[in-house]
């Protein structure tokens, strides 16, 4: 009798944060934080797929099913989309990402179930196709492209449902500094609260620096990302959801703070600097603090790289 | 008796195109298609200021005299604003830039005017004061920050009325193709038919394609350059009040063709295109002639450089 080869898959998945400020529903950046998961093909007969969870980095009360269940439910929308079934599999989920926090938890486990089920299915890994599978998953593409292919992604999706990318390089000089505030905050009710119609002069504030962020950033001008992040589409409505977030998002400028936006959907924010990063973060979370609200802070490289995927055949 | 110098200063300022479709009041792309002014400084005891037109080029409806009267208006808005009194002076002025087309002609004699009201006042070339003096005098900065800086702006005026803008360099391979019915078409009236509110869903659109063009220009992903223009704020209102234009606007994808826009508040069609350039000017041309309305048809590149003073001392 011979040993059967056993295939397994690893993705790693950044973190990513949402909107930007102006950039609503647009654009997003990727952090280094990562979520990783294997999946081993397993070849008994009858086996059943089983997934477990280690180090849910930096939060503790976390629940961990809900994540593997997406991670789950994106390979199987994938495989269905794709056209083919999957073998009964054992996941090992390794996750830094903070769930529910707006930083993209979800997006990235969509991702990750999106390119293993590729891989598993003998398929290419087509980042476009995953792009699209998950941002189906995720009703929108900014997490999920800024996961995908690192860095600062520019994203919407088309009347025709098809999600468009655009991804530039983030200058390594600008660091990201997330605090997360110990709430709970669902996404669909962050949502619920935007209205349905907004004034012609904010559309345009937010049209103007959303085209100026981009540039600013490809154009180092970098005294202009303060102006650029400035949100009159949906953090206002948003921040009364979270204790301390109006006096954050009014917060002056100060040494090595380029700007601040509440992180996707929140509960997080997200400053970007070029120094003094512990200062600000503290600064952030004593608003928090003031509000009886305990926060962690982490200060993050933007991810040069997207989605990562790597094949081992071990003999057993 | 010796003779006296004869100060001359003459300014080239190109044409722009402003929106690009989707980046309404945010973007701008320098043409190359000029504004000339040369204004001499008249030393004799008690002379007037002059002026003198020739050659506005391509459009033989237009009257000579608003525009030089905004060269003259914008000289003495700077020079009020900067503390100085202009001498006496003669202008020359040659257009090539169609008035009220939507090209960006009045946009160009403000810079024109702020330009040599610096050069006159034996002040500094200030690129950015330039900018401010010549947005207040226009009213918005899109138009102005490309004729001053060239290539593509992406522009906005802050609540404390501080113009920004940053430049970047137009692909040489993009070509535009502007289109300018023989009509008249008050930009004041173009404005007036905006709504004052718009649904959350038209603002995110525009936001997402603003910033999208940015990026997709610079990654020259120009498969993308079609949506990014689409726009659903203003051209959809300003459409109605030109003959054609919705059939324009909504014409389909063709060969060499990335993307069209109302050009400012029109009544130009700006279309940008790699290729069959004259294919494309005619088939948009023709939606103007069914309905009996003549067009000019200009090819044109973009003008990299804005902006441009030459000194000259004469003796006389």
């Amino acid at each position: 009798m011979t040993d059967t080869g056993s295939k397994s898959f690893e993705v790693r998945v950044p973190a990513s944060t949402a909107n930007l400020g102006a950039g609503f529903d647009c654009l997003g950046l990727a952090l280094e934080l990562f979520l990783k998961v294997r999946a081993t093909v397993l070849s008994k007969p009858g086996a059943r797929t089983l997934a477990r969870t280690s180090g849910i980095g930096g939060s503790s009360r976390l629940p961990s099913a809900p994540e593997e269940n997406l991670i789950l439910q994106a390979m199987r929308h994938t495989a269905a989309r794709e056209g083919f079934e999957l073998p009964p599999l054992r996941l090992a989920v390794q996750n830094q990402i903070p769930m529910a926090g707006g930083l993209g938890s979800s997006a990235a486990a969509s991702v990750a179930g999106a390119a293993l089920a590729f891989a598993i299915g003998d398929k290419q890994l087509r980042r476009e196709a995953i792009l699209q599978h998950a941002s189906e998953m995720e009703g929108h593409a900014d997490n999920v492209a800024a996961s995908i292919f690192g860095g600062l992604v520019v994203t919407l999706t088309l009347p025709d449902r098809t999600v468009v990318a655009v991804c530039k390089r983030w200058p390594k000089m600008i660091r990201a500094i997330a605090v997360t505030p110990n709430l709970e905050l669902a996404t669909k009710k962050s949502r619920g609260v935007l209205p349905e119609s907004v004034s012609m002069a904010d559309a345009v504030h937010n049209l103007q620096r959303s085209a100026l962020f981009v540039a600013a950033v490809e154009e180092r001008r970098y005294d202009l990302v303060w102006d650029a992040m400035r949100d009159r589409l949906h953090q206002p409505h948003r921040q009364r959801l979270i204790p301390g977030m109006a006096e954050i998002l009014a917060m002056p400028r100060r040494p090595g703070l380029l700007g601040l936006a509440l992180s996707g959907a929140g509960p997080s924010v997200i400053a970007l600097a070029t120094d003094r990063y512990e200062e600000i973060g503290k600064a952030i979370a004593a608003h928090f603090e003031r509000r009886n609200v305990g926060a962690t802070i982490r200060k993050l490289e933007a991810a040069q790289e997207g989605l990562a995927l790597t094949e081992r055949n071990s003999r057993r």
